[in-house]
This record gives C-alpha cells, sequence and structure tokens, in this order.
C-alpha cells in the first residue's frame, strides 16, 4: 500500500476512556517506560543469545545450567541490586540418541515417518516397538474399542486443536489430554505404544514434544509425537488399508534427579522493601528448537522490567524481582521451590505476573486476586489500551507462580495474542527468528507498566 | 508450557457488553462465518496459489495478468453469481536487468551492497553513477547544506521510522516523505543520485522499494534504497570518514501504460440489488517478494467473504462485491476506474471495505461516515470484540476505495495489528510464509462479518 493516511488516522484513534488525573502521571510513566524499551530495550538481543548462544535448556541438561549462569549476567547488566541463585532438585529426562520411525505397507515397503518421544516418557527396547495401528479420535472411542481392539497394538491418537476455538490455549487444553493421559490409557487395554498427532493448530512437519504423565496403575508404554501433517496422511492410509504395522524405536530415560537453579534479580524498594512484585518466565525450554516463544521471550521481557526501571532512574517503592523458573516444561520444581522459599522469608509477596504464552503482540492481562484488587486492576486497564493491550480480565497466572497463591499473592498473566503460539511450542520450529522484535518490546513494555503500577500503588 | 488453566480461565472472560437480543442472531451468524471459515477457509490455499504459482504481479508484468485470471478463477469456485473483469490502463514501470552498487573505500578497495530501484524511478545511464556522498536525516538538513553541500553529490537520506510510534503506519507516513520526495528534493540542490534508508521497522538486510514521485520542476534522479542495516552500517562509514565514494547502476524505466483489469466477483442482492457492498484488496504487487501481505491477504480474504456467504447459503440482502483492485502500488488507476464505473452504473454504493494493511490478527476497523452511519458502525462493535477486532475507530477507508468516498459510499479499513508489517512490506521478504493462517483466516471472519451486517441491515 502506498496512501495510508486513511488507515493512518483510523489507527491514531482508537477510542479510549479518558484517564483520570491521578492517572495521567502513571501514563507519562508508562510512555517513558515504552519508549525506552521501543528504542534501547534489550530484550531481543538477550533472546538472540538465549536461543543461538545457549540453546535449548531442558531442566537438568548443560543447557539448561549455561542459561542460569548467562541470565544471571543478563540481570547483573541490566542493573539488579542483587542477583541470586536458588537451588531446587529438578527431573532429568533425557531423549538419548533420538528416534527412529517407519511404517510397512501391506505393499511390502516401508516409509520412515518423524516422529519424537513425548517428554518424560520411557525408552522402548533397542528393538523397538511393532505393532498393528489402531487410530482413535477421544478416550472415548478407545473405551469402546476396549481390550479386543487395543492389545498387542500401537494406538494413534488422532485428536486435532479444535480451529474453531478463538483462543488457542483452550483448543490446547482440549487436546492436551491424549499427550498427558493417552499413553497410560492405551496400556490400560493392553496397547505396547503410543503415537499421538502433535499439539498444533496449524498443518506442516514438525512433530512437537511435551510432558507426559504416567499413571502408577498401568505399564509404562513409549510414545511419540507426529506432526500434523504426518497425522493426516496416517489417518488417510489406515483408512484405505494400506498400513500393515508401524515400528518405532525412542532412547528416552529419566535420569537422578539433578542440581540446578532458579535465577533471581532484584532491586530494593525505597519504601517497602518487604513488599515483594515478582515477575517471571521459565528458562528450562524443551529439547527441539531454541525455547524461544516458550519460553525465552518471557524470561528476557522479565529482566527489559528491571532495565527499565534502572535506565529510567525510576524507584519503585516496592521490591521487584525478576525470576527465571526452572523445570516448568516437566516438574515445575523451581516454581514450588520459589514458593517454598516466599513462605519462610518474612516477607509478603504480594503480587507475581508470568509471561509464558509466547512474545507476541500483546493483548492484555489476566488476574487472580481478591474482589477489591480485581477493582483496583481493571481501574489501571484505560493506562494499556493505547498499548494494545486493554483485554482485562478475571482469572489468569501461570505455572511458575501458581504454588505463591495460598501465600495470598495476588496474580496475573500476560495474554500476548494466542494465534501463532501452537504453530512452534514445544517443536524445533521454536526458534528465534519466529519472534518479531516490537510484539517482544510491546510485551515487555505492558508488562513493565503494571509492574511499575502495583510498585507504586500496592494492591 | 504445561500448566495453562490460568492463563485459558482469563482468556475466556475478556469483558465484552452483553449484545441487545436484536444483535444475538447477528452474533450466531458471526460465529457460523467463523466456524466455517476456521474449518474449511481456503484463504490461505489461494493465497498459496497467488504467491507461489503466480508470484510478483506489478502492473502491467506479466504476473498482474495471469493473477487477473486466477484470482477471477477463484471467484467462480468460490460461487460468485458473476464475475467480471473491469478494464483500466496502468503505469508500466520495470526494474530491467537490476541493480548494482558500491561503496569505493578511502583505502582504494571497494564493497559491493545490496541496492534496490525505487518504484517509478529513472535509470541510470549504463556507466552508471558516481560521486561522493552526503548523509542527511531530514529535509531540513538537506536544506541547510543547500546547493554547496549537495551538487554532484549523491544525497543519502537516513531517515529510520520512529520505532516509538506505537502504530506503524504512522512511522511510515512520516518516513515515506524521503522516498516519496526525497529524489526530487535532493535534485533541486543539484545531486546526482539518491539512496534512501529503505522504510522498514526492523533492522535486517532487505531492501524495501516502493513509489518514489518526481516533481516535474526538477530533473528526475535514479534513486535507490538500501536496507536499514546496510544503512547503519553507512552511516558509521561516513563518520568515520572511510568512504570515498559510492557508484550505482540502475535499469529501470517506465514503458507505456499497458491494458489490465480490476476483478470483480459478485453475489447478487436479494431484496436490494442495487445497493452494493464492495470488498476489497490491491492485485497488484511490488516486483521484489510474492506481495503476500501487500496485498495478496487483501485479495484472498475478499474472495472468502464471497465464499463464506455461498457456503453458509447466506442470502445477503445487499449486492456484495468482492473486488481486486489494479495497480494501488504504483498508479491506483484500478481504483479510479472502479469509481467512475460506479458513478455511473445507477447503482447506490453504500459501503466499501479494504484489507490492505496485511494479513496479521484482526485488531478492528476503522470507518469514514455520516455520523448516523457511524454511530450504528459503534453498535456493532461488541460483536467483534470476541473475535478480538473491538477497536472500531472514526476515519479509516483505503487508497482503492477512497476514490467512491465522493458518491457518498460510506467506507472502511480493515485494521490488523501493524507490529510486523513493515517487516517484509515492499521488500523480497514479504512471502507466502510470512503468513499465519490463523490470523488470515481471523481477518476473514471479521471482514465477512461486518460485510454480513451491511449487507443485512444497511447504513
Amino acid at each position: 500500500m502506498i496512501r495510508f493516511l486513511l488507515v493512518v488516522t483510523c489507527c491514531s484513534l482508537i477510542l479510549v476512556p479518558k484517564p483520570s488525573a491521578a492517572q495521567s502521571e502513571d501514563s507519562l510513566v508508562i510512555r517513558r517506560i515504552a519508549d525506552e524499551i521501543l528504542r534501547n530495550g534489550t530484550a531481543y538481543e538477550n533472546l538472540r543469545f538465549l536461543c543461538k548462544q545457549v540453546g535449548p535448556r531442558l531442566s537438568g541438561s548443560a543447557g539448561a545450567e549455561r542459561a542460569v549462569q548467562e541470565t544471571a549476567r543478563m540481570m547483573r547488566e541490566a542493573g539488579a541490586d542483587t542477583v541470586m541463585l536458588q537451588p531446587c532438585l529438578v527431573p532429568h529426562w533425557v531423549r538419548g540418541d533420538g528416534e527412529a520411525a517407519y511404517v510397512y505397507g501391506t505393499d511390502g515397503g516401508r516409509r520412515a515417518i518423524r516422529a519424537v518421544a513425548l517428554g518424560n516418557s520411557v525408552g522402548t527396547s533397542k528393538k523397538g516397538v511393532r505393532g498393528k495401528v489402531v487410530e482413535v479420535r477421544d478416550f472415548a472411542e478407545l473405551d469402546r474399542l476396549g481390550k479386543a481392539g487395543v492389545e498387542g497394538r500401537i494406538v494413534f491418537f488422532n485428536h486435532a486443536m479444535d480451529p474453531t476455538m478463538l483462543q488457542t490455549f483452550r483448543a490446547y487444553g482440549q487436546a492436551g489430554a491424549y499427550r498427558g493421559n493417552g499413553p497410560s490409557m492405551a496400556a490400560k487395554y493392553g496397547a505396547v505404544g503410543v503415537v499421538i498427532r502433535s499439539l498444533a493448530s496449524n498443518i506442516d512437519d514438525y512433530p512437537h514434544t511435551g510432558s507426559t504423565r504416567y499413571n502408577d496403575s498401568f505399564p509404562q508404554l513409549p510414545a511419540v509425537a507426529v506432526s500434523t501433517r504426518e497425522a493426516e496422511r496416517l489417518s488417510a492410509d489406515l483408512r484405505a488399508g494400506v498400513i500393515r504395522e508401524l515400528w518405532f524405536r525412542t532412547t528416552a530415560e529419566m535420569l537422578p534427579d539433578a542440581p540446578s537453579y532458579n535465577v533471581i534479580g532484584e532491586i530494593r524498594g525505597s519504601e517497602f522493601p518487604d513488599e515483594v512484585i515478582t515477575v517471571g518466565g521459565h528458562l528450562d525450554s524443551w529439547d527441539l528448537g531454541e525455547g524461544a516463544h516458550d519460553d525465552g521471550t518471557g524470561c528476557v521481557q522479565s529482566i527489559e522490567v528491571l532495565r527499565v526501571m534502572k535506565a529510567l532512574g525510576i524507584r519503585p517503592k516496592r521490591t521487584i524481582r525478576a525470576v527465571m523458573f526452572m523445570n516448568e516444561e516437566n516438574g515445575l520444581r523451581g516454581g514450588l521451590a520459589y514458593a517454598e522459599a516466599a513462605k519462610e522469608d518474612g516477607r509478603k509477596h504480594v503480587f507475581a505476573l508470568e509471561s509464558d504464552a509466547g512474545g507476541f503482540t500483546p493483548r492484555g492481562f489476566g488476574f487472580s486476586g481478591s474482589p477489591a484488587q480485581f477493582q483496583k486492576f481493571m481501574g489501571w486497564r484505560g493506562l494499556f489500551q493505547p498499548y494494545g493491550a486493554g483485554d482485562f480480565a478475571n482469572g489468569g497466572g501461570g505455572a511458575d507462580i501458581g504454588p505463591l497463591r495460598p501465600l495470598g499473592t495476588a496474580l496475573a498473566g500476560f495474554v500476548p495474542d494466542s494465534q501463532r503460539y501452537f504453530d512452534v511450542h514445544h517443536a524445533s520450529s521454536d526458534v528465534f527468528e519466529a519472534v518479531s522484535p516490537r510484539e517482544l518490546n510491546l510485551g515487555a513494555v505492558v508488562m513493565a507498566g503494571l509492574v511499575y503500577l502495583v510498585s507504586q500503588h500496592g494492591l
């Protein structure tokens, strides 16, 4: 387009309720925060480092250990008064030498397919598992087949994320049951292995990993994910009756727990140092890809919150902590250790904000607190509408900060646009290049804005 | 992330004003539109074809001609009652054999740089142009240098898009003056050539083209764009005093006007066939890249509006036309021809909607009409909030539909999120892969929703 004036006019006239006089100063501070981050932000370069120099950082891996050291450095560079490592023991699952899988056709031929072991899953024997394939769309279909239809076979859970759900997290939540419980549900009926359709919102060739959870009542089955396109092809070939068997081998195993850390960077509050605000993301990532949107972006945005306060000379009344939580993906040990320490430290943990839904363009925040706190939160909404982040909702938080809620901490989750997240989530396509610098920075702007407001006005 | 429940809750509870009873049925129709497009939409596959099979389609090119035929086919497949080609004569600018450019250092060496001729610009002689480089940030700086500082030199306009403008179209509008008027302003002081910093919101290696406009009072200078990263490097090297001269050669030329067409697909209104609603994008694109976001997405979304009506058996009361406008990029002849014909056809052109700001996640619409029409438009806002498109603003439209305004046609511009648009706009990076299928589809959903409302309720 070349003639943009009409569009420009429209963009600049988004109707926003006039802020009260009391909010005018806050609005100016948030504007300064935005200008500083959009001009001089370091989140994108920090993310580049985390993705390209550190890379994947599954709990217990060398990458995770290096990420601890490097984000501690980034926090010092951002100007944190104190940077500390908070120990926690984490599960140490490894993929091993990788996976191999073949589809054997009724014509005697075989076709290699890409498959990735689900996180926390057991490996197969060296021989792998081989069997006829039975496809089901959901657990009800599995139950109808029962032992007679499942025993000795490989169950293929082909449950697609519902494309009509406008918020992709809802569709993910629904389809997630097959990754989480599918292996044990199939084991219940005597299956020998499980293949799931990746939890992905698009059709492409990347398999997506992610945690599965074994139910102790049943044998632990090896389980792999295939890409959505492969799932469609397998399904079509099964319908056409041209698949004889499927074979796969995985080399995954769960090693003993490993020592690791949350990384905490703190700016001490000038008036109420014992009231603590936490802003964080999780530092661990799956071993495929670079953990860019999940959750490198949440980490570097949280560091940016510290940096912008220091760069602008803002002295927050309450203590602000950026926290890189370890082990969100397959254990949550970091979040649990953080809450445990918070319970003991004699400080009041007033508020925690997590960014773990990707580094996409901001839409708003979800909030969990008392009705009075929620009302205060809603009163700030107009300050965020100019930044496209006016969707303020009741209910929200994040996995890592969830354990703080029983301490009375109010929680919020940063809500970016959700449409692209599950294209890359847990797949080797979750790389630095999938992140837009402006979208990332705008997320940091509204996160810093909300943290600033709580730091000045409490909750 | 694995534990999404808190985030999910937040997403599903976005606060939306309760629609009136009268709006409930509209809301259900829009929901059906959304379900159909999100499940069975063809916009993404049509876009793939337009980008990968047709490719770039600058006015007058073979690609543009093929795009006319192919989108006419797509409209027939979408179920349009009538598909017609509306003739127009278009400027026919060609890049020729491409560009070459070197920076000559004070050390005697030279370095090749990527440069692309600006659209509509003249070519250099075969020898190219060579001269010392003078860098300016803006026209004021150019004026201060005057003839003494500019004559015989190459002027380098290094004006960056302002990163602090939240709506990138505003920053583009401001910086656009250097691409549009820079060559003539430099010619005024006797420059021999012009280099501009690409109008881009990110720092990368892609030069972005786009129209320049010569002022008849001054000689027509050849002009090229360099990438933002190259602009930063040139600037640093000039400050360091290590650049002796710059040379570039372009082979662009303006050929005689060529015959071309707008493509119009129509569904005849069941009650008011002589009241016409137009929904469109522009079919031409710059010759770099594939014209994916600019404006393949607007075209395939408009075709999708027709398709979803037919697929759902909706019989609109008013006539709906999807229009692929030709020559938005360097002449607007299609938009002018369309309005000219509308003036003569004896029908009432009640409303026109354009999508020409990229196929990104929807934010809302800008609207230009009478106060009463604007009020009616604003009354529909709540219907679009669940789709993330509740930013309804006064003022909006699009380049191609602008000429309809004098006929009394109310106009609207679809407003997607603007953060990524100028990363790829007019560059070879504007390719199919830069488009998210869900974002594209959601845009089509809200466009179809608004067209549906006007088709049923008028304006």
